[in-house]
């Protein structure tokens, strides 16, 4: 169904001629790239076309439509979904010349942005005007605000401050037919008509591509608090929680697993806390007020020793503690280094049941095969658990057969193979057991009200 | 294109059939009840269907598919946008006896109930769990779930807990062909496909009915501080707003214009502030450590009055006092008795810009009416105004005049003609003018694709 057979040079010399030459990369300059943010998976399309503005992305659409040409749209490439793979087919859309920020007002705290903007750069410039844009994601540097928007991205301070779906206050998006759709609302408020954002919101670049937004900014927080806690079983751990949803400060609470901290902890000098309690949890406070908040942090885990809630606790005093708490919890390095080769998974369970789900599939693991070993941890209030899992040099090979233990357990613990990470590619086969058939066909009538001809990430979701 | 031909007694018939007798009412039982919640407007359609359950509404629409028989839904009739007025050729139908308080979780804190329940029995229900549902309207003991979520509906608590959008998980709706689509998601992060709930939540009924729900819940709070302030030019009064921002405990910070207060306060014993400042605003925070949400609403305040920003503030209490200045902000007696009849409007407009705003419309309506009268205050955070305007007895006769006066200044002030309250069927002249062609079309498409005969809620919105 593709444009293929009109060659390369064509599209390429078409778009050239459209959005000129420093628009548009061909051979090398396209393969050099990969599609997978953890390895190397070179861009096997053609053609990059970096559009430099909206007008200049609808005029690629309008004409990919005319050719019934392909397209993969690509914001930092960092999703870990396989969003960003294509076929020697596609053609690429690349909104990396879009990198304006166009305005940010400190009254309304609002920022007005082009997709390209990476979440790094947007929260520099918002620092300097002593606000601060609270999606904060690992890949930050390379992570977009496009490819965020597209893919709702959460992070760590999602308890908070939401998902980035609850940041966005407007957006615009050119759909696949190159109609440009400018819903650039700055209100918080605003009941006028259906919120179209909403559609684009999540989607993955199945129904438009978002060419620029406008997002919501919180005053930049000037107190940090953060403490490393031991738990020793999985109700009082949820009860930690419930109190912990009474900081108002509250922004991180983030529950780490024994298989994860005793790993960890192996390969720390000073773990914090010694291993061999069943949870180890960071609990992270952002205020504006020092003293007060940190009263408030104290008082909280002082209630929670003397109620027999927590076992230990370390409250970090310093920016370097905070840090090297922060790092501990994050611990790709050491993830990286002894699990490799291992999937990993991005699963959300009611939070109720995640421990007793979790017990389940390290059974079945186990069961099947006995040398499994996990890594879990997650953003808990969110619902969401990361699980790392590895058996071994087969563990891509086997691969399949482990997905299907951690997903085929989810639905009956209320369970999503995806909470924060999306479907893209990799889980497009598990999204139907996922979702009703009136689910199914609601989102494919969606789809095709947009992209009838399915010219626009059409590997991707439904 | 109706079925009205067939006869009252036959669609009436054929819902007992359905639904049961208790589930229809006609004749008097119909025309009892009013489309409107301010005064007395007769329901016209002939018929009242009741039903019990998800799958009775299906069964109800799919008969009116059959029929081509329009319909209107009715939740609490509490709207102020006219989505609850219908015609006698439609039937009506009810979600009232569908009340169900399916769960609680306070682990997750969440809660699922049928779309029937009113805001304040669902309070209450939390309530006993330690729980609150944070969308909190004057006219939550009729306004229900199910109609809040299809206006998106706001209320006093916006600036810190969000619209319902941002309180509703999952939801069910059915579509106008008896389909049902049942998204009751229980998790806070789900990138599992199109996030369906969001086409459904403000569509204002056009696209299906939502028959259950699933919403989220915060702990009560335990601690309430409520202070009331002058605040001497518009400048101070943002740059407080952005001060109180940096408070975690906000909950509301609604402003008073000079025209609202000097009325309100005229027929108040002892007025908390004197009259004379341009600006009155009433500041409240919620908490869970009385004592230290005190100290730093206190803090907040002392800094306020030292920097200039603020020229007299009051401290509430007592319960008692809280309870008095937030009758002074509601305030509706007085402006019922003393500016009726009168028309209510519900404006967005960014922040820096409200001030500049009202004075051009306050200037343009003396223009044209040299005796009209105003009074103006609202939900600033939440860019959100309320302005209720009389010019005395012409009132109703020059609506759509004055309507065109308050409307017409928006565009050019990034403004909305509708924050919380919805389009409805008042408002619906005035949409197209607050969208892009391509907005317009892209709502139609989507409404085309659910309700192709345009059997539901056919009069409100696009």
């Amino acid at each position: 169904m593709t444009s293929s057979n009109q060659g390369e040079a064509d599209i390429a010399d078409v778009l050239r001629k459209s959005i000129g030459s420093p628009g548009v990369l061909t051979d090398g300059d396209v393969h050099a790239r990969s599609c997978d943010p953890l390895r190397s998976v070179p861009v096997p399309a053609r053609v990059i076309a970096r559009p430099a503005n909206t007008e200049e992305v609808a005029e690629v659409f309008r004409l990919c439509t005319q050719r019934n040409q392909t397209v993969v749209v690509h914001g930092g490439r960092t999703g870990v979904s396989g969003g960003a793979y294509c076929r020697d087919t596609d053609i690429i859309v690349s909104l990396e010349r879009m990198t304006g920020i166009e305005d940010i007002c400190t009254v309304g705290q609002t920022a007005v942005v082009q997709a390209g903007v990476t979440i790094e750069a947007l929260q520099a410039a918002a620092r300097e005007k002593g606000l601060f844009y609270p999606i904060d994601l690992g890949s930050k540097g390379s992570a977009t605000v496009g490819g965020t928007i597209a893919t709702n991205a959460g992070g760590n301070r999602v308890i908070r401050w939401g998902m980035t779906r609850q940041n966005v206050l407007g957006l615009e998006a050119v759909l696949p037919d190159g109609t440009v759709v400018s819903s650039m609302n700055r209100l918080l408020k605003n009941n006028t008509g259906y919120d179209l954002k909403h559609l684009f919101i999540g989607s993955e670049g199945t129904l438009g591509v978002v060419t620029r937004a406008v997002v919501k900014l919180v005053p930049m927080p000037t107190s940090q608090s953060v403490a490393f806690v031991a738990v020793s079983n999985y109700e009082r751990v949820t009860e930690l929680l419930a109190r912990a949803r009474q900081l108002p400060t509250l922004s991180a609470f983030e529950v780490m697993w024994s298989d994860f901290y005793t790993l960890i902890a192996s390969h720390v000098s000073e773990p914090p806390i010694a291993p061999g309690q069943p949870f180890y949890i960071l609990v992270e406070a952002l205020g504006y007020n020092k003293d007060i908040d940190e009263a408030m942090f104290v008082a909280f885990l002082e209630a929670a020793l003397e109620s027999g809630l927590i076992v230990d606790a370390v409250l970090a005093t310093s920016d370097r503690q905070r840090e090297d708490l922060w790092r501990i919890r994050e611990g790709s390095e050491v993830i990286v280094r002894e699990m490799s080769p291992f999937l990993s998974f991005d699963v959300s369970i009611e939070i109720p049941r995640v421990d007793a789900y979790l017990a389940e599939v390290r059974a079945s693991l186990l069961g099947r095969f006995p040398q499994a070993r996990t890594v879990t941890f997650g953003h808990l209030g969110d619902n969401n658990i990361h699980i790392g899992v590895t058996i071994g040099r087969e563990t891509l090979a086997c691969g399949n057969e482990i997905e299907k233990i951690v997903y085929d357990a989810l639905p009956s613990y209320g369970g999503a193979i995806t909470a924060e990470h999306g479907i893209g590619q990799f889980k497009r086969e598990f999204l139907a057991q996922q979702k009703s058939p009136a689910e199914m066909d609601l989102m494919r009538r969606l789809r095709d009200v947009l992209d009838p001809s399915r010219l626009l990430n059409r590997d991707v979701l439904c």
